[in-house]
């Protein structure tokens, strides 16, 4: 048995109890308790609550003490949403669109996803666990204690598959995103979709707790969409979309049919489709970093969260459209860009981000029984986390009941 | 005698000699020297080139060197315009923001300048000098090695001058802003300044560098900064404006009578402003990041810098419109929000911004004989200082040649 106390917190700050996912008025519902503790054993939760009620007399075996001085506690972050599962980088192409180059010039710089694939492929499994091991742990150092890595940047069955085996490696939850794009060696969507049913799905429905595919203009159609979602469920594999990004394709009523358990981006998604989602449990995923790197309009969180429906919020971590890690730095755009209250944002990177992974049982609050996850916070308002934007939030990671950073 | 050595770096970025400021296209002229080398001496440049040409038999004396394998060095970052004398915070206020509050429902709960100037008022002496070395220290995590700091939340003589001591005694550049808002004992802003200019400015001009005022409606007209600054001059400081944050309100055409180091915001300025600003050298110091907490317009940097303004880039870093210190996440504003390219933005958080503070003689540059203040970048391109968005993109942090990271 191992036992870890964190004490003299100013504050520990805890999304409601649900149930999940939280929708509308309930996103709000975070607890705050004062001067406080949390105490973990052998990696769960034991107790928490205001230091006056700690019982001094069973401390006697403590393995690790944290003086929490100055300090708030929050649930350790869930990241729902990233691709960290690549190649080479993409600052080139960042550095042509920041200079003012068009979409069509970074074409022709060879740029975009099929870059990355072809980087991703020349890797090697073994420099592909590498590269997720190095971007999980500048996860971490963010105060990430649970993350989704999807695939998608090899596209072919190898590569497609080491992606997933390499995020379960690193400590994080795999989603299959082989309908990312369709790889330059086939000629048009429906082969490619053909290839991946019949050569990869059987063996990625084993390595992979859900399925991802991208609908959009130029990528996959709803029919397209809709027959690699419906083999991946038949396979076993939990649904994710993206959807709406740049236009409105029909991705949630798709994801509502389906049952999904998210669809992701909705920066396009107007007042029907609001309405549409929140009829439903799929979780809107929202990745504000996305839009700000692109310089895209921001998803309208305020709309769908006012409509009802639950929502997420994530890094999109990835080389092309969202260079980021940092869920604290999603929780200031949140703040500051979606018109989201702290307390919204803390339950969209915590419990509701758990719920969208299927994990919700026993992550993304502080109570006891849960798996113990925490962030503490170098200030004394937990709303520091999306107050100090881009600032140094992380003054410990403990994950698993072990301190982490 | 003291030698450094920064060896095997994969790149070293430096913008081009000048003459300051850099404008127009000048503020692309990066120069890149691919496996590189830095020497230091006592705490100057030595020498800067291609390891090739490091001529190894004259090492001998060195009493640290660093492996630069996979690191990239740029000039020590340089911050022209930070807030950082104050106490308390504004989370409260940043939160009323978020969850939908009107501006005057934030002045009801107690918000704005004022909040802080009663925070600070009360910290005494000591507390503030703790909360800006504090302060001061979370720059240098961010690779900020020269840094301006203004006084203004004092308000009164006090405090003021106890904000600029603290300035100083951090290491900073102080900047007298007496003339930040009015205090509530005052009636009104004329008979503010008359005690201002009579009571405060003999001695703040023998601890500051230069003056500021805050020119906008609600705060000082352009008579009343003209009066201010002109006793300010005459009193051998050196002069800024914060102008056209809000309204466009005759800070280019004051700026550029008086021969003003800078004109900083311009959110609100026009074509006619932009045009006005180009004529001069008065640096044009944009604030991206205040706009993005205040969910803002941005400032219009391109059309400055393409009509041949000269602009620096900062962080504002203050507790109520813009709580950032990380000049990397200014520069990935500016890639992904001002249309810059990654190395105007690296000329205007480095050379530019030394000019701003009359230091480009030895800083922002890396060359022989300049100050030894290197960020060095922890990847193998250094525009990843503006690509990784809210990442650690800090390695290590040389000031006056001693590793300060």
């Amino acid at each position: 048995m191992t036992r870890l106390l964190v004490r003299d917190l100013a504050q520990v700050a805890t999304p409601s109890a649900g149930p999940a996912p939280l929708r509308g008025r309930a996103l709000r519902d975070v607890t705050v308790v004062e001067h406080a503790y949390v105490l973990c054993r052998d990696g769960v939760i034991e107790a928490v609550g205001p230091m006056r009620e700690l019982d001094g007399h069973s401390l006697g075996d403590l393995d690790e003490e944290i003086d929490g001085t100055e300090l708030c506690a929050v649930p350790g972050l869930v990241d729902c949403h990233t691709h960290p599962a690549w190649g080479g980088d993409r600052v080139g192409e960042f550095s042509l669109r920041a200079g003012g180059a068009s979409y069509e010039e970074l074409h022709a710089a060879g740029g975009g996803i099929l870059a990355t694939v072809r980087a991703t492929r020349a890797l090697g499994a073994d420099e592909l666990r590498a590269r997720v091991d190095r971007h999980a742990g500048w996860m971490l150092r963010h105060g990430t204690t649970t993350w989704e890595g999807k695939s998608g940047y090899g596209l072919d069955r190898e590569t497609e598959l080491a992606s997933l085996r390499a995020v379960r490696t690193a400590g994080g939850t795999p989603t299959w995103l082989g309908a990312h794009a369709v790889p330059p060696e086939f000629g048009d969507a429906d082969s490619y979709l053909d290839f991946l049913l019949a050569e990869v799905l059987p063996e990625a429905a084993q390595l992979a707790d859900a399925a991802d595919v991208f609908l959009e203009r130029g990528a996959f159609d709803a029919a397209q969409a809709r027959r690699y979602l419906e083999a991946c469920r038949d396979a076993g594999l939990s649904l994710r979309l993206h959807g709406d990004q740049f236009t409105e394709s029909g991705a949630i009523p798709l994801a509502v049919e389906l049952g999904a358990r998210s669809v992701d981006h909705l920066e396009a998604t107007g007042d029907d489709g609001a309405r549409v989602l929140a009829t439903s449990d799929v979780v809107g995923v929202l990745l504000p970093a996305s839009a700000l790197f692109l310089d895209r309009p921001m998803p309208r969180a305020r709309t769908l969260v006012d409509a009802g429906a639950a929502i997420a919020l994530a890094t999109d971590f990835n080389p092309g459209s969202s260079f980021t890690e940092s869920l604290p730095f999603i929780c200031a755009l949140a703040c500051t860009q979606l018109h989201l209250a702290p307390e919204e944002a803390l339950s969209a990177v915590t419990v509701n981000a758990a719920y969208v992974l299927g994990l919700a049982r026993d992550r993304g609050r502080i109570a006891p029984g849960l798996r113990a996850d925490l962030l503490i916070i170098a200030a004394d308002d937990w709303r520091h986390l999306a107050y100090h934007l881009a600032g140094d939030v992380v003054a410990h990671v403990i994950q698993g009941g072990a301190l982490r950073r």
